[in-house]
This record gives structure tokens, sequence and C-alpha cells, in this order.
């Protein structure tokens, strides 16, 4: 598989606490429909790091079923190397194409500890393996010489690196393809930057945004123009992260049930949820 | 229960990455022949982050078998609050005396969503809760008002707060006082204060030292000195905390087999290790 292009992960929408495999699947399909690159299934938006093991080998299963010939990715971070090999095994048995691990964290992670788990995975998996690096999540800051040294191990396919504006996303992309091979590609998260880093040359966009309204995403993918979201973007800085913004949109739209994120997670204020309509009206939604 | 004096926070040493019930019943009883006031099992210290659920209620089992009279507090947190809830009664269900909770995220957690937690674990449990503050490890920190906030819930018996030195440990603990209800008591992690928060009137030391080394600990909290330990705390802030030397010492006296910690942590390196010998030598162990 070809990792470009846009990726979408989608919610993982529970139902009184528990995995709502109906709309999940529904999810899936709609995503899948719209022509993304991939689906990342139990990415952060996917609430990875909140569901048991068995929610997590459902999910993919579901994924995987309703996502036709378009790959599916599979979040499998975890605190543990065992628990992350587990999800790794698990996700392979369900037919995911390929593995998303951020190193999360507990105890800090030094940069030893952090490439050990990368070399112990990419041992233990037939998958490719994209890096994950969200340091607002993980507490982990890769430098590009950590993408390089990670990148060098079987297995890695892409880099999945915090989104920047252009001016900062340009040369920083040029520092790692300087330093990581050229079968590993870069791809980028955080919605708001993805006119720039598309205009830096990012061969992926991980997209929050495409794992809800994938048409939307994919003509920001096209034209390079997100003019008109900029209003969202304010909204997903309010609300710390796209997260609890696509919640709201799936929520307010049918496609999930009413408070569909793992508690302690609480969705938007009912005022935020009332700007989110006027957005979503402006946009022809 | 009474929340004061030192309570000791021992390791949950593992053999080949799986729980090493002998060598953990043998810590615990160790600990507890020295005298400690209460332990807390599955403390950050004792790895609760990276323990499964079996783990955890096994552990908590051992623990509670091996502490003859002196309670047993356990940790429960978790990123997702069903599964704190579901830790929360297997601790009560192995015999736990209190329980303790850190606000573990992994997207970052507002105020809202950190009082919600606390809230749902107290509605769900019978057991006194110890607020667990360490926002190293949970990306979380609480502001004194946030302390009263969650205190003013049922059950609420203690706050773990982070250690300072006295200029500011004493103020703060004014300040905290002045804020929840007396019935409260307030402890201090982070071994280097000890003394100053001692000084400072905390009522309660939750200490890593403790879970090891409780003579030790014992004598800093009897005599309000550690000028002796002085090396010790430099090796802790350098392996980002007490755990790795916790682990580094058990493994070099025989408590606990080679590679103590779990995967993707790494003990502590070679030359750290030949420090350490020459720190216990000089403190007579």
């Amino acid at each position: 598989m070809e990792h470009r292009g846009v990726s979408a992960f989608p919610l993982t929408p529970l139902d009184e606490d528990r995995l709502d495999e109906a709309a999940y699947a529904a999810l899936v399909a709609r995503v899948v429909a719209s022509g993304v690159a991939t689906v990342t299934a139990l990415g952060s938006t996917g609430s990875y790091a909140y569901c048991s093991r068995d929610e997590r080998a459902a999910a993919i299963a579901i994924a995987v079923e309703n996502a036709g010939a378009t790959p599916v990715l599979a979040g499998i971070g975890a605190t543990r190397t065992r628990h992350v090999i587990e999800h790794a095994d698990d996700a392979a048995s369900a037919g995911a194409a390929a593995l998303l691990l951020a190193p999360v964290s507990y105890q800090p992670l030094g940069d030893d500890e952090v490439f050990g788990l990368f070399r112990d995975v990419a041992s233990a998996t037939d998958l490719p393996i994209v890096i994950y690096d969200n340091p607002r999540t993980t507490g982990y800051t890769f430098t590009p010489e950590m993408y390089a040294r990670v990148a060098e191990l079987p297995r890695i396919a892409s880099i999945k690196v915090p989104g920047r504006p252009l001016a900062e996303a340009a040369p920083l992309l040029e520092r790692i393809r300087s330093l990581v091979p050229p079968h590993v590609s870069v791809g980028f998260s955080g919605d708001g930057f993805a006119v720039g880093c598309r205009e830096a040359g990012y061969d992926a966009w991980y997209s929050v945004l495409a794992g809800t309204l994938p048409e939307i995403a994919l003509r920001v993918w096209e034209t390079g123009d997100d003019a008109a979201l900029n209003p969202l973007w304010d909204l997903f800085a309010e609300a710390g992260g796209g997260l609890r913004v696509m919640a709201a949109i799936a929520e307010q739209n049918g496609w999930a049930a009413p408070a569909c994120l793992p508690r302690p997670l609480i969705g938007l204020t009912d005022p935020q949820r009332a700007r989110l309509a006027d957005i979503l009206a402006h946009l022809g939604m």
C-alpha cells in the first residue's frame, strides 16, 4: 500500500459507554465512499487510548469489513510494549493493512526507550508501521534525528509529523527527507495546517476532519483552499483539538449517540455546539 | 484508617515481563516489617499504568495478604472512567483499605473532566480516595481551587501533592488547608523534598524510597535529616524519578529479577548502577 493522500481518522463512537458497532460501521462506510486513500481506525480521534483490547479488536474488524478495497490502518499504541504487540497481532488477524504507533507514555520516555519500543514491535509484526509523533498526548517529542533512527528499522513505512505553518513545515520536511530512507513517506496531522503542509509537499494528510466530513477534507487537499474552514479550526483550538468537535458533528447529524466519547472526556458545551451548527450551515452542511 | 505518616510505594517487579508474585510478596512483607504507616500498591512506582486488569487485581491481593494489619492503598488510575471503576471494584474485593486516583490522560483533560472522573468514581465505591496530583505523568496540574472542588466530594480522604522546597511547600500547605475540609489530610510525594515538607507540616509522605528502603525513609521522617541522601536525590533527578533507581536497588539486592521494569522502560545504565552501588555503600547498605 501507498502511504500517500488523505487518510481518514473516524471516531470510535460509544453508546452508553459501549462500542456502538452499527454507528461505527456506518461512519467507516461513509468515509470510504468519499474516496479517501486510507482509513485509520483507532487513531487518537478513534480513542484508541481509551479502548480495551477486546474493543480494539472488534473495532478493527468492523473497519476492515466496511472499508472494502480501501486499506485500513490500525492504531496500536499503549504504555507497555507487551500490550502494543498484542494489539498489533489482533490488528493483523482482523485484516489491517498497516499499524500506527505512538510512544504512549506514563513515565516520560527517553530516546532509547522509544527506539526500543519501535524495534520490539517491528520485529514482532509483518505489517508496515507508521511512526506517530504526537507530543501533546504522549509527552514525547521526536527530533528529526529520532525520526531517522527509528525509520531505519524494518517495516517503517511512514511518519506522521505534527503540522506547522508553511514557513516551518517546508524546511522541516526537507530536513526529514535528508535523513530518512526514501521509501518512508512523510505525512502530517493538524487539520488547520493542511494547506501549508500540502504546499510544502508532504505526502499524506492524516486527517481528523476526513474521518467525519471527508468530502470537505478531500476538497481542501484538492484545491489547497481552506479559507471557509477558519472558524472550524478556531473551534478545534478552543476545544483542545478536533476530537470533541468531530464527536459533536456526529452527534448532531445522528451518526452517533449523544455523549459518544469515552468518559471522562466531555463533549462541546452548548454554546460551542450552537457555534458549530452555524459554521456547518455556512459550509452548506 | 489515618492518612498520616509514611506510606511506602513498592515496585511491582516483573520477571520476563510477567508479574513476579514471589518477589512482590517479599517486597511488601519487608516494607511492612519496617513499621511504615501504610503500603500503597500500584502507585506510579508500582507501574500501575503498565499493568493489565488481571495483573492489578493479582498484585492487590498479594499486597493485602502480605501486609498483615498495615492498610493497603491501591492505585486505580486509567484513561477511561469505566476502567478506573473496574479497578476500584477489584481493589475493594481484594481487601484494599483505600484508593489512589490520578487523572491519567491521553487527551489533555479540562477541570470539569477531572472533577467528573472523581465524582463518578466516588459514587461507585465505598472506599476512601486519595487525590493523586502528578503533573509529570498525567499532564494535568491541579490548582489549589481544584483540590478544594474535588475534596468536597464524599470519600475524599487525602491529597498527594507534588513536593516542593520548604519556602514554597509551607505557603501552599496553608493555602490548601484554608480551602479543603479538615478531615482531608495533605501529603506529598517527591522524596528529595521530604525534609522541607515535613518541616512545613504535611501529614503524610507518599514515599518511593520507603517502598524499597523503608528503614532509611523512616529515619528521615523521624529525624528530619536527609543530608546523606543528596547523591541519591541527584540520581533520581538524572534517571527521570525514583522508579528506575528503586528497580536497580531491588535488582542489585536480588529482591527482583534483572530488568524488572515493564518494557519499554529501561533501567539505569551501567555507570549509573556503579554510582548507585557507591551511594548505597556510603549509606551502610
